[in-house]
């Protein structure tokens, strides 16, 4: 391939049920850039899993050809930053590059994994034009749910790549801060080849509503609210936390923060000016009962029900130093992301029955999305008017509702392609097409401090222990004659009560004796065999459950 | 007490998160009835809990001086009536009071338990009146998601309790039986005195859609599709599956029906003449090769993503004689219970990668709710004109929402109370007031054959098995000099891969020599125990997880 002429390669990276969203790999011949190394959460069914990470096997394994220049971030949300200490331990020495939070946000992250010294973090801003290898990329500006949130323009000879990044049109931010029309519109001029877009509310008819009416509905609280407020929200929704703390400002309350994440996330953001709150009305909260209830707002972690979180410790009692007071107002500020409905629900519902009034969306106005719904998304299509599409960042259903809105809005049908992660999309001057080639776009199980070293099949393990338990015997034979000795030992978990249970422990014993008398014969190893699928039988027959069943037979 | 002036009392039984949904009882002195005997879905924290069902000990243990004169079902759905089994078991002989299409989908239940002749079903149609024991009630009819819907009005000495069943106003039904406006409209100008009134969808603003939205929805569906039409809904909604069948007929396709309970339900209906489908536009699952793919509709089970149901058997290609085709039109006709999310969208995504075209709400109007929305609430609250209102039929976070719209509507705050399941309600000439007695509200577990036989702590070690495994040891010792013999076997499930972790092995059976090697002078009991924290304390050092840990020590 002549210089002119360079082989492009875009493969998303990463993904347990949503696609193109945690990590993206672009090539110009080998040179590769990376954009988000994000983390994913476990679904429910991922039994004992803490984290996913993005499976860049593919990065590894080529890097010695591929040369990577640098790791570019869209903003500094976990699911596109959380997995950077992964990412920069295996590549080391890329440097990363991204705006002034999520740079501080990233730089915590690598300070806590000691791998600070391993890479350098690069700073730009929103609109700066940045050289990476060969790679010349426009940054703009976006609204989302964060501050200093970007999407990327790649310069390539077949035309311009677009990636949104996260993004809604909030044509009245918090912060003042727009999203860059004028930047869009210039790179569409140029002549844009794909636009890779944020497919998060594709099935979502309409415009996201701006954060301003989330102040509304924050206004009238603290004109109503007569005791303490408390509100839960994503630790990393700076925007929000400013307009509490400006509400705060306004009805002369103190606001005290709650949460180890929220406690970082705070000092770090205020840190670098993208917070502002005046040392005068924040409050440690070991100090807040020296405040009136009401001139107080506590800001929280647990929006999404999580066990250890504030929320589900006030609402279960479980606080080191705070308990829910009758008269609270206790607002969930956010989103309840897929899966976490029940926890969500049951949090409420006990905040409820301790006296609080809760106030979440749809009781009233306190939360709005930070993704783009489907007119923001033909408006971003008709903006950039780019050739091709991609939907990326979303599960399967959500990037075909987006192809949908994409062919609305005129992208010719066969120049939109769903795809999956791992799936290598190639373009040249013809331009892009999806290939036959995979490479691993799956994920890695985090799980305490292993990386990878669990997988499917210790999984399926704990879902048959998750559902009916285990039993185990131990029994010990004369190992001349093969005859029992004593009693057998019976051992159970997440089966039933053996102490409410003497029939079956009675069952169970005369299945052993039965067994070891009739296998006298047999090795140890069909013995066992023998025992255990005899036992599963007796389990099942009187119990209709299938615990695992494991024995053990001493011939010492 | 005078038999003017008996002692009012009603009590709501058994819930796990939904308040007085299940199971109600209401007394007159010594007389009682119970309206609904239904069962609950474990939520996913009940780890391998099959189902729920009311606690109804209070039942059996008043029993002797309590006549319970009879059951009355509002309508056949599961959580109404899928505990008729067990209740009828426990108050043999006890009449159940139920409309056509209940009465048919309860004696299948009580003839699959062989309890048929334990009891007598008594058939009454939506506006008879009932004599029950000295109980007079009226009953009313309702539009819900299931025909043959009913409430109660109840006859007592202090004025008309009005239970509302699981209901809409859907003013253009399907089977064209409307609400009973008028019969609500006479017991309200004989003065009510309480109104139990569902709370399902008291956070949802404005009137739930009438079933004839969904109507247009599928005629759309039905008129574009040029391939087969599958569409997944709840077994027991009737009314749906008579439309289908009627579009079916209207667009000349055929019809068939799969998944167990769908094919059951749908026999039961057709056979009370409360489901019309003919005989010549329904074809078996096994004949359905010989029909054209545009000639075909499908319906199925299976629409809550539940693993062994058609709808994710046909997603994972696992279903025995179905397959999706390209070109195949499917739609998920149904709301997404709370809990069920994750596996919906699953269910989803598979379908879309299968090659099907998946249509569902909010895509395209192919589902409205059965429980009224807010203004519908409100109507029901003017209509009836209750002195008291408690709301029941929802989780505590509903009962609140709609606790506010009944003060909105008029009702004195003071005369509103929020419940919890087994707190007793008590009216007389005076009103009606909350008590401070609490009779058991909760729940029990039907885990395999086993009805109550495990409980929270069963449920606890199958949380941490879930979550980390367990590891076992088996030591064999010397009973004279307390020394190891050979090696220690180490079973372990749900863990790590022990062939992946040599090292840890190593460290194990280093840990097991040394205990063992110490702890020669304690008894057995003191040596595991010992061992077992030891080895806690590697795992946890070596892993950070917290699997369990167990030993033997065999001294034999």
């Amino acid at each position: 391939m002549s210089k002119q002429q360079p082989k492009l390669r875009i493969i998303p990276l990463g993904g347990a049920g949503e696609i193109g969203k945690n990590m993206t790999v672009v090539e110009m011949d080998d040179d590769a850039i990376i954009i988000d190394t994000g983390v994913m959460f476990p679904s429910n069914d991922m039994l004992g899993v803490d984290l996913i990470i993005p499976d860049f096997r593919y990065l590894t394994e080529r890097n010695k050809k591929l040369k990577i220049h640098g790791i570019l971030y869209t903003h500094g949300h976990e699911d596109h930053t959380g997995a950077a200490p992964y990412v920069v331990d295996a590549l080391r020495g890329v440097p990363l590059h991204a705006t002034p939070l999520t740079a501080a946000l990233l730089e915590v992250k690598l300070r806590d994994a000691h791998l600070l010294n391993e890479t350098k973090i690069n700073i730009f801003h929103p609109g700066d034009m940045l050289q990476i290898g060969p790679f010349k990329i426009e940054s703009f500006h976006m609204t989302h749910s964060i501050p200093d949130c970007v999407g990327f323009g790649i310069n390539t000879p077949y035309g311009m790549i677009i990636h949104s990044g996260d993004y809604k049109f909030d044509n009245t931010p918090i912060d003042g801060k727009k999203p860059d029309y004028a930047k869009l519109g210039e790179l569409s001029q140029r002549g844009v080849l794909l636009l890779l877009g944020d497919s998060t509310n594709a099935e979502r008819p309409g415009w996201t509503a701006s954060e301003q009416v989330v102040v509304r509905g924050f206004d009238d609280i603290f004109r109503q609210a007569k005791e303490r407020i408390i509100v839960a929200t994503f630790a990393s929704h700076i925007s929000r936390i400013q307009m509490i703390a400006d509400m705060a400002a306004k009805y002369k309350r103190k606001i005290a923060i709650a949460g180890h994440s929220m406690t970082e996330n705070v000092k770090t953001a205020r840190k670098i000016g993208l917070l502002n709150i005046p040392d005068e009305i924040l409050v440690e909260l070991n100090r807040i009962n020296h405040i009136l209830p009401s001139q107080l707002v506590i800001v929280a972690t647990g929006s999404q029900g999580e066990p250890s979180a504030v929320l589900s410790r006030l609402a279960n009692g479980q606080h080191r130093s705070l308990d829910v007071m009758a008269g609270d107002t206790i607002v969930v500020s956010a989103h309840t992301i897929p899966g976490n409905e029940e926890m969500v629900s049951r949090t409420i519902n006990h905040l409820f029955q301790r006296g609080a009034e809760v106030i979440y969306d749809p009781i009233a106005p306190v939360h709005v999305s930070g993704h783009a719904s489907q007119e923001e998304m033909k408006l971003l299509i008709n903006l950039t008017n780019p050739r091709f599409f991609v939907p990326i960042h979303g599960e399967l259903r959500h990037l075909k509702a987006h192809a949908r809105l994409a062919a609305l809005s005129g992208v010719a049908p066969k120049n939109i392609f769903v795809i999956e992660n791992g799936m290598v999309l190639e373009a040249d001057k013809n331009g892009v097409r999806p290939t036959n080639e995979r490479v691993p776009g799956g994920y890695v199980f985090v799980d305490g401090s292993g990386v990878g070293d669990i997988g499917r099949a210790v999984i399926r393990d704990r879902e048959v222990l998750a559902r009916d338990g285990f039993l185990m015997v131990v029994v010990n034979v004369n190992p001349d004659s093969g005859k029992v000795i004593g009693e057998p030992e019976i051992i159970t978990r997440g089966f039933v009560y053996l102490r409410d249970a003497d029939d079956l422990i009675e069952s169970i014993k005369r299945t052993v004796y039965d067994i070891m008398e009739q296998s006298r014969a047999l090795r140890n190893g069909q013995r066992r065999e023998k025992l255990q699928e005899s036992l599963s039988r007796l389990l099942f027959n009187e119990t209709k459950r299938r615990p695992m069943v494991f024995s053990v037979i001493n011939e010492n």
